[in-house]
C-alpha cells in the first residue's frame, strides 16, 4: 500500500518505511500496479490518474463540512493529522492552520521564502538579498539584509507562537524555521498521518 | 522656500501651506528658481540637480552615525521628524522605524501592498486576490481572501502594536493601515517635518 501527496511539481510518495519524490511532469503513474491512496492538487495528473482503478482519491473521503470550499487538500490532510495544535507548511507558500479538539479554527496564507525573496527584489534591487535565519529576532535590525529578514520573519513567528499551541513544521522548507519554533514538532510525513486518519475512519485500512 | 523629497517616480514638494507631486521622468528641475531643500533616492534625478546651485542636498547636514550606512535618506528624515514613536511609511515598500527619545532604534522592511499580492498571484493564480482591509483581525480567517489578507495584516499590525509606543503612519497607501493602527497619527508630510528640523539644526532656516 503506497501513499501519494501529488503537487505541482512532484508525486511524493509514502509507503510507511521511506518517504520518496517523483517529478510531476515525467512520472508514469501506470508504472505503478498496487494501490495507491493519493491526494493531489495538480489539475493536469488529477485527469491522469482519474480512470487508473488502483488509484484512490481520499480527497472523497474528507468531511469537507469542517473546512472551507478552496482549502488546499493539502492543508486539509494537514489538520487532520493533528488533535490539537497549529500546523505551519513551509512550501512555496507557507500555511498555518489551527485546529482545536479536532476542530479548524480557521488558517493564513504567508509566502514562501523564495517567493517573499523576490517580492522584495522586485520593489528594488537595493533589496535584494537571501534572508538571514541567523537573525535574533528580538533585537530591531540596523543593517539591509537584517532589516528585511526581520520584516518577513519576526511578525510572521510571532503570530504562530501568539497562539501557545503546539507547533507542527512540515513542508520543503520546514527547517529553516525549527530555530525560531524551539519546540515544535518537525515532521515532513505528518500529511501522510491524516491521510491515514481519514482511511481509518472510512475504514480503507 | 520649497521642500521636494524625491521618489523613484516623483518630486514631491512641500511649499509650508501645501504639498504637490511632479513625475519624476518629465519634471524639469531648471523650471524652479527659488531655493529648493531636497532629499533624493532617485541616481538619475540626483545627478541632474546636483550642479544646480539653488538645490540644496540635505542628506548632507544629517548625522549619519546615528543611523545605518544602506539606509534610505526618506526613512532617516521620516525619524528626525520625531522624538519619541514608531514611523510606518507605507509605499512600494513599508518601512518600519522606531525612535526613543530621539535616538534610532532599529527598524524593518515589509512589502507594500501592491507588492505582495503580486507576490501572492505569483506563488498561484488561486491567491490572486485584492486584499480585504475589512477584514477582522481577530478572527482566523475560512475563506482565500481573508486568508492571503490575514496573512499579510495581521502579523505585521501585531507587530508595530507591541512596541507600545506612539505610531505615525506616512506615504501614499497609509489611509489603507488607519483602521488597523487607532491612535496613530496620519500625516502625510512628516518626512518634510523632518526635513525642517534637520534645516534648523543647521541653520539653514
Amino acid at each position: 500500500m503506497l501513499l501519494c501527496d501529488i503537487g505541482n511539481t512532484t508525486y511524493h510518495f509514502f509507503d510507511e518505511k521511506k518517504s520518496y519524490k517523483e517529478d510531476a511532469k515525467f512520472f508514469n503513474p501506470l508504472l505503478i500496479n498496487e494501490r495507491v491512496f493519493y491526494i493531489c492538487v495538480n489539475a493536469e495528473v488529477k485527469e491522469r490518474i482519474k480512470p487508473l482503478e488502483n488509484w484512490v482519491d481520499l480527497s472523497l473521503y474528507v468531511d469537507r463540512k469542517k473546512y472551507y470550499d478552496t482549502m488546499g487538500i493539502d492543508r486539509i490532510m494537514a489538520c487532520e493529522a493533528i488533535a490539537n495544535g497549529v500546523v505551519v507548511d513551509v512550501g512555496s507558500a507557507i500555511t498555518v492552520d489551527r485546529v482545536r479538539e479536532g476542530v479548524f479554527e480557521g488558517g493564513f496564507i504567508y509566502a514562501g521564502v523564495r517567493a517573499m525573496q523576490s517580492c522584495y527584489k522586485n520593489i528594488s534591487v537595493a533589496l535584494e538579498y537571501s534572508f538571514n535565519f541567523e537573525l535574533d529576532l528580538d533585537k530591531m535590525p540596523k543593517n539591509s539584509r537584517d532589516a528585511i529578514s526581520y520584516g518577513y520573519l519576526k511578525p510572521f513567528c510571532a503570530e504562530v507562537l501568539s497562539y501557545g499551541m503546539p507547533i507542527y513544521l512540515t513542508g520543503g522548507d520546514a527547517k529553516l524555521f525549527e530555530r525560531f519554533f524551539a519546540d515544535a514538532v518537525v515532521d515532513d510525513t505528518l500529511l501522510f498521518k491524516g491521510m491515514k486518519n481519514i482511511m481509518k475512519k472510512a475504514n480503507l485500512c
